[in-house]
């Protein structure tokens, strides 16, 4: 459970947040716990009467929840909103922006850092960073410990960097991005032309564009391109271990779950999603808004708004008929062979 | 090929493993063998014939077999035994061992440790090390080079994190638990609101328990739950790049071997069995001694003992119905064709 | 958009390449662009008419194109050649060495590396790397910031570490060897016994050997063996996130694409294809020139030469065949509930 540098009394989160309060105001809030974990200075939703008995004891800061479990709940410091839920996200954005706020600026000595580089005065950059030649950081940038970012990279304001990163040469990164401990942007992509019986490798020498408010999971891949770009759109999301293959081109907005695979130049328009473990083979092109069920593979473009899943990757109606026929293929079989045999003995 | 620290005689190997004996027991054994590298410090075994024409030569430390090969390998050092893979494991525990008793505790001038931490003194922090205010690390515990623990964490005894691991805030680990290189312990779970069409982020400000004895492969993600706690339990073993959403609760010697993926708040029972690239939707629950084969695709709650494969995932021995006949449905396609073609011709 | 340092005249690309020039041979080519991007100092390439329309402006150093696209392209200065692509690939190969032969061979002063390490003149050790104990680094090898080498190590001649990858103890590896950011190489292979409940670690103590002229892509892992050696044959290429279990021996020339999985002891002949996700079982045998297409589970050997898809991975021609068939389910469920009404009916 996370424990804030912020603290807010009772009275503040409702001022911030609207509702009616009923209860102790001076009570001061620095966690956001779950109901069996909760003390003093701990706030907790209750949106279903099932978490009621699971509450540990009686010493709660502040319950937020609905007026349907104001009576259960007498005796508690309540916040009495219509979405506990959502006012909880309300608290918790306010917490971690204001933790950030009182964040010291600082350059740890033990960064390597080219004498090229100029950094701004609020920059955060952990112990044993090394960042390369000719790189560009922005105002309030945040590069964690152990991180490594080569030469002729651009990483403009607010982006974050977690620990044990690696970014290549000639990456551009946007405003607001966060790129989890253990990514590695813009290695080589994956190209081989097989001459005389050996493996001749493809020169990788395009690069990462990174729009701005993207998130990347850790140990995500993000290739270079052959030659030009590989683009993520601005507001995409990227949850751990994916893989996007050199030359592919995401919109904006998307949603990629962990370990889906792009093999290279494919391109996804906005509002993508494509759930985990998907495959998509190369050179296609999805269309805006297009949904992929988990573990789908993708072998051919898929048009606007459709939702799609199996692998091969079917659209998702007949996907589902044929998955109950699948199903049902045991007793299909067996009164198929049934007729067969009356069949043959008819004849 | 390994060389270890500490040397046996062969004379020590058979007081501690029993067996019986055939050979000069001055023999000093330092290394554990394949048949075809193996030298005059190797020890290794033998269970099958067609081992024995692959051995490099006659110097060789010690065989380990079973009477039934003992007169085809005479002239050499032998142990006979009952089992003789159990008892090289025996073996290499007891040299693996004698080798950690070995080691230096030590911690390397360059980590740069926060004030607030008060490391116990049998401890080894490598190369680089970064450990955050607050965290708490146990006796035993091996850090190596290049690692990185943010704040307020607990490392309990006897742990070891291998090189370029990153373990975010809050994070909670047993003791004597391995975290293989590369790992990443914590960061943010992948959960985001679409709301005015942008994709809002959820504070995700839970943490990650691991309790005692898990090892967890390398290059594997395990996310910090939204709210509460991502909890892998006792004696569980992960292999390497495995994903493990926010809010996930793994049971006790469970086995997830490599690439498997669990969405969210899914939940495992005690000795569940995931085999290679399985993925498991979010919010299901797995119950005990559970086993789902290779590349399946769990889509809904699986009850204990059971069996199951497939993507979706069904019980084994119906699955393995439904693909036998899908195999079979060319010749069944085929048959039912000449069926139609003869209704319609009845007609 | 990478700027090599090195600079080459139209005239001198012309003297290398062959091919028709027209135009000013004076250009100083440093770039290889995408059409859009291209500059006065950029070489691109056109063999398809749509990427005409593309070109951002007049000022372009060079294309290289075929005969075909002579006329449309006048005013711009031209290399005309049969094969475009391959000639822009010799100008990259030839623009990467000029630009590693002005390399500087330096030791980073933040490194620590091992007094028993004796290092050759020409190498190149970033910032923050570790090296163990008698590990042996041959000449022109270049170990990027923030990687990990353990103890008796062999990296031979021109071999490329790129940063934060970590390496565990008694790795062998070739010449020309390229392993990218985060890979893991040699970490304990996954083996458990169930005794008495509880999952007894088997000992990991063989070692992992590249041959020569491998790649492997960002954040792979390949498993030390449990005895004996896994093994990675020579000119074999590995996409970025994929798994190689114990004890596997991979032939030459191999390309392995993205988050393939291959689990302990199995073994691939030369030449095998394995598209992206693709899983392989445990002890199994592809022979050469197997290919398997993407998302592919294979569960038994596979023979040379042959083409394979599916999960489980069938003969691609009879896969195509049932995946047809699948495809048709529906109508065929269909026509198949009509017979067997009327055959009711008829009784």
């Amino acid at each position: 459970m996370k424990v804030f540098k912020t603290q807010l009394t009772a009275a503040r989160i409702v001022e911030m947040t609207g509702g009616r309060f009923n209860g102790n105001d001076d009570i001061q809030i620095s966690r956001i716990a779950d109901v069996a974990e909760a003390d003093i200075n701990s706030v907790i939703f209750i949106e279903s009467e099932k978490y009621i008995s699971r509450i540990a004891g009686p010493e709660i800061g502040l319950i937020v929840t609905t007026a349907e479990f104001e009576n259960v709940l007498t005796g508690h410091n309540l916040l009495i909103v219509e979405k506990p839920y959502h006012t909880i996200l309300q608290i918790a954005d306010h917490l971690i922006s204001s933790d950030e706020t009182v964040m010291e600026w600082t350059v740890d000595c033990s960064a390597l850092i080219d004498p090229s580089v100029s950094l701004p005065e609020e920059v955060y950059i952990g112990a044993n960073v090394v960042i390369g030649k000719n790189t560009r950081i922005g105002n309030h940038c945040i590069i964690a410990a152990n991180s490594y970012i080569a030469e002729d990279c651009i990483l403009d304001e607010h982006t974050r960097i977690y620990p044990n990163v690696t970014i290549y040469s000639g990456t551009r990164i946007g405003k607001r991005v966060r790129i989890h401990a253990g990514c590695v942007i813009s290695a080589d992509g994956f190209g081989y032309l097989l001459i005389n019986g050996v493996q001749r490798k493809i020169p990788q020498i395009g690069n990462v564009i990174i729009h701005d408010d993207v998130e990347i999971g850790a140990n995500s891949c993000i290739d270079r391109a052959t030659i030009g770009s590989t683009i993520i759109g601005q507001d995409t999301k990227i949850d751990n271990l994916v893989q996007i293959g050199h030359n592919c081109i995401i919109g904006q907005h998307c949603i990629l779950c962990a370990q889906v695979g792009l093999a290279g130049s494919t391109v996804l328009g906005d509002y993508v999603y494509l759930a985990g473990q998907v495959g998509v083979a190369g050179h296609l092109t999805i269309s805006d808004r297009v949904m992929v069920g988990a573990q789908s593979g993708v072998t051919h473009d898929l048009s606007a708004d459709g939702k799609f899943f199996g692998s091969p990757a079917r659209e998702a109606n007949r996907m589902k008929r044929i998955m109950a026929i699948e199903n049902n293929l045991p007793d299909m079989y067996h009164a198929f062979r049934r007729l067969i045999k009356e069949d043959k003995e008819s004849q």
